[in-house]
């Protein structure tokens, strides 16, 4: 049987640019992930590690324009927002370089002997250690940050595990082009190119998960397809841990008094925030709660003006457009909910930004509304208009898990020690990261953030973005009673490398 | 359809004692996770819940003479195993206390805005919050410190989240006696009982698991039944993390070197850790490699001598005992296998303790050989006889994961910086904690503890012993643009509260 083809489509026109690849067999995906886990030494060492990131980084920074230029093609996300993108990843990669050189990650704990400890306390000394190879499924809608050089390989890398990447289907040239850039840096460090393996086709993605020696994955991407590969890896002879992005609705509630205060800028802000990048961010803003008052209407005003201004936008792909000109037809279609904006169908390949309302009361309880509640992918987001508070609660309590909640308040409320608190206290078990007077989009590189959340925002309780992204792929070791001579020089008492450690209870640093 | 009752049982005549409960039924289990979920916010103030854990503390010692002894009756543990045990669990409970006091745990990170980030930061502050309800599946060789009020417990309270417990049938009467004391404790803190939850049942097991309201789960026991408990977990509509320590053959390794310069001493030594407690340590040293020369038979005659004047022993239960006899007649019987010292049936009640051999050639590949790579509960070990490191390698290769691993080295091997440490990096990959010149049983309560390790040794890369295992328990949650008024006091600039924190990129303590 002839190898199948993977092909490079303008999402544009949605015809085929040229064939990049083909998809890898089973033996491919062993080959590949054989090559990776061979390597695992040559990334032992984190002085090594963390110059090949810095290299990766130089590398993708010199080869900017002919990458952003392959990035438009295959993603029509353009090249402004490519361009920030490219910076963002190769900050990304800086930035983990740095958490490298500073090894606080290896979470150093000693312990002397202590016999007066029930039961009495050996030498004991811990450190983290890497996995093995990490598979990395990447995104769709981030073709640098989240895909294969993205914050999933950067945080495997540093943390001294090979990587074996799924290629997204939407843009595997730029795929293609970016492992070679991540080899070439590790060339220049005597790290084999196996270090960087890239496999594409959706089977292929099966096996990698399947494949004994791979040691845990990251996936960005859809519920259906993160869950599928959850399972997978869960029904391992030996399970791995999958740390996966799923999806997420995003919720936002404009309180009265806010709403009162600066409806008009809150609408306009809101258009912005889920129409940027034509609505495929997996932090839009998708459920909106909004007074239903004349505030509210207000808020609804500014909205239709900024939305209505919004121009049509091309989709990642057309089966991403299918989904999205069914998905809000559906939604729109429910008795009551209305279409102030409507979404859907622009010209012959693009689609049309929009909102739909709804009254809190049909979310209540179970039934045909509960489509509301389901992330819809593209330029559309359902505002909620409530009554009282108990409304908005009732339906908050309704939500699945997300990666961001966000509230916006009055400057009285902000101020408030009493309500401000308590929103915020009742927003906190819905999401990983929680805002308020903001936007959810845009997700700072930053050591304090989060981006994971309850199921299904993410698998796991960690984070794809941020310092402590890198915790994902290690495991702890503790040595008993090892002489010096044995030791790890991390867990020597002299300290040579200067860690920051916890020695004998007290935090050195 | 009457409920099933929950008997105690005596392991030394294999006799019912008395009815303790009836099984749960799911209305009960029900009941149980919801009264647990409705005491969240009664645990969310830190100083409340490290007084509870010293209460608890206390209340256990106050107790100490009527557990021990409620405790023996069913477990045959005997009185002085039985006291230590409870010591450790009190100290345990109040090292929580402690970890809830200093606060690291919590893992603040702030970052203030940061215009020349790539993209810029905004005001992030992140710290960790509690899961939810916890179900903690209790042990069968650790009627206290793998139980009611053991390491999962202690460390999920510590965390901010109420446990349920489901009992083991081994000890039931004894878990309903420490839940009584954990809830008198909690109601000195005006914390309402359903703190502590406790169903009996194998079936209640299932429902607990299956609950939508618990949030995470911890286990102690077989592989059997932690990976049924894992596949249900992970099959939920919305999966749960699983924290299970299943199984662990706990590996040695004796140089050639080692076995010339004490081999009596090793021999002694490994009679005394197989044989403690009857065997019955998940870190019972399982399988261990002996060079096949003069030394290694020195080595054997003194295990066997010891060994031999080894008092036979009750078991847990009856049907481990059968599992014992049934699982070393099996092993003994593979053509190639010897038994110098023969386990097996001791009295009607009693087993007795003895080890097994084999060269290392018959476990070089797959086949009926790999049953000795499984673990056998109760006091055996298997000897593996190499004749040079590349057999013995060969064999370690060939390992499933472990709690720990461990070498004995000669003095020279132990000083010189070259050998030794290769043989630590070579034992690193196969287990969570690593000994030179130790043994494995005796698992300290300590910050650098790690007891947990690849699969099967756990189900995930976290500890249930030491201070790091709270981090089970909780995820994190960044807030973005929060004004200060509304902010948790753990994430004020002014640090109210005095904890340890990474601020701006300083490690603050």
């Amino acid at each position: 049987m002839a190898a199948a083809p993977v092909w490079s489509v303008d999402p544009r026109t949605g015809k085929q640019r040229e064939q990049v690849a083909v998809e890898a067999t089973a033996e491919e995906v062993d080959t590949t992930v054989t090559a990776a886990h061979a390597v695992r030494a040559a990334l032992a060492d984190r002085t090594v590690r963390a110059a090949f990131l810095r290299s990766a980084a130089d590398g993708l920074d010199a080869a900017r324009d002919h990458l952003v230029e392959a990035a438009d093609a295959e993603t029509a996300l353009g090249p402004v927002r490519l361009t920030g993108e490219l910076a963002r990843t190769t900050y990304q990669l800086r930035a983990f370089a740095g958490i490298v050189d500073e090894g606080a990650f290896l979470d150093v704990i000693i312990n002397h002997p202590d016999a007066t400890a029930t039961p009495p306390v050996p030498d004991l000394r811990r450190y983290k250690v890497s996995l093995g190879v990490v598979a990395v499924y990447s995104a769709s809608n981030f073709p640098f940050a989240f895909s294969v050089a993205g914050g999933d390989t950067a945080s495997a890398l540093a943390a001294g595990n090979p990587v074996v990447v799924k290629a997204h289907p939407d843009h595997p040239g730029l795929s293609e082009l970016v492992a070679s850039v991540l080899r070439r840096a590790a060339a220049r460090h005597g790290i084999p190119a196996g270090v960087i393996g890239l496999v594409h086709g959706f089977e292929a993605g099966l096996e990698l998960i399947r494949h004994p020696l791979v040691a845990a994955a990251g996936f960005t991407g859809s519920v259906r397809g993160g869950r599928a590969l959850f399972d997978a890896a869960a029904a391992r002879p030996v399970p791995i841990p999958f740390h996966g992005e799923l999806g997420s609705l995003n919720p936002v509630l404009v309180t009265e008094a806010a709403a009162a205060e600066r409806g008009g800028e809150i609408g306009t802000g809101l258009a912005g925030s889920m129409t940027m990048g034509v609505g495929q961010f997996c932090v839009k803003p998708g459920l909106v709660l909004v007074p239903a008052d004349a505030a509210g209407d207000g808020l609804l005003k500014s909205l239709t003006d900024a939305v209505s201004d919004t121009d049509a936008g091309v989709l990642l792909d057309h089966r991403m457009r299918d989904n999205f000109v069914a998905g809000v037809a559906e939604r729109g279609g429910l008795p009551g909910v209305e279409s102030p904006v409507t979404p859907g169908a622009g010209g012959e390949h693009t689609v049309s930004a929009g909102f739909l309302t709804v009254p809190a009361g049909r979310l209540a309880e179970e039934g045909a509304y509960d489509l509301l509640l389901e992330e819809c992918f593209g330029p559309v987001t359902v505002v909620v208009r409530y009554a009282d508070r108990d409304e908005a609660t009732a339906v908050l309590s309704r939500l699945p898990g997300n990666l961001t909640a966000t509230v916006h308040v009055s400057a009285e409320e902000a101020a408030g020690q009493g309500l401000g608190a308590e929103i915020l206290a009742e927003l906190t078990p819905l999401a990983g990261r929680v805002l308020v007077n903001g936007w959810p989009t845009g997700v700072a590189v930053a050591p304090a953030q989060h981006h994971g959340g309850p199921y299904p925002a993410t698998t796991s309780t960690s984070t794809s973005v941020g310092g402590t992204a890198i915790e994902r792929w290690l495991r702890p070791v503790a040595y008993q009673g090892v002489p010096e001579a044995m030791l790890p020089a991390e867990l020597r008492d002299e300290n040579p490398l200067g860690l920051p450690r916890r020695y004998d209870g007290v935090l050195e640093r």
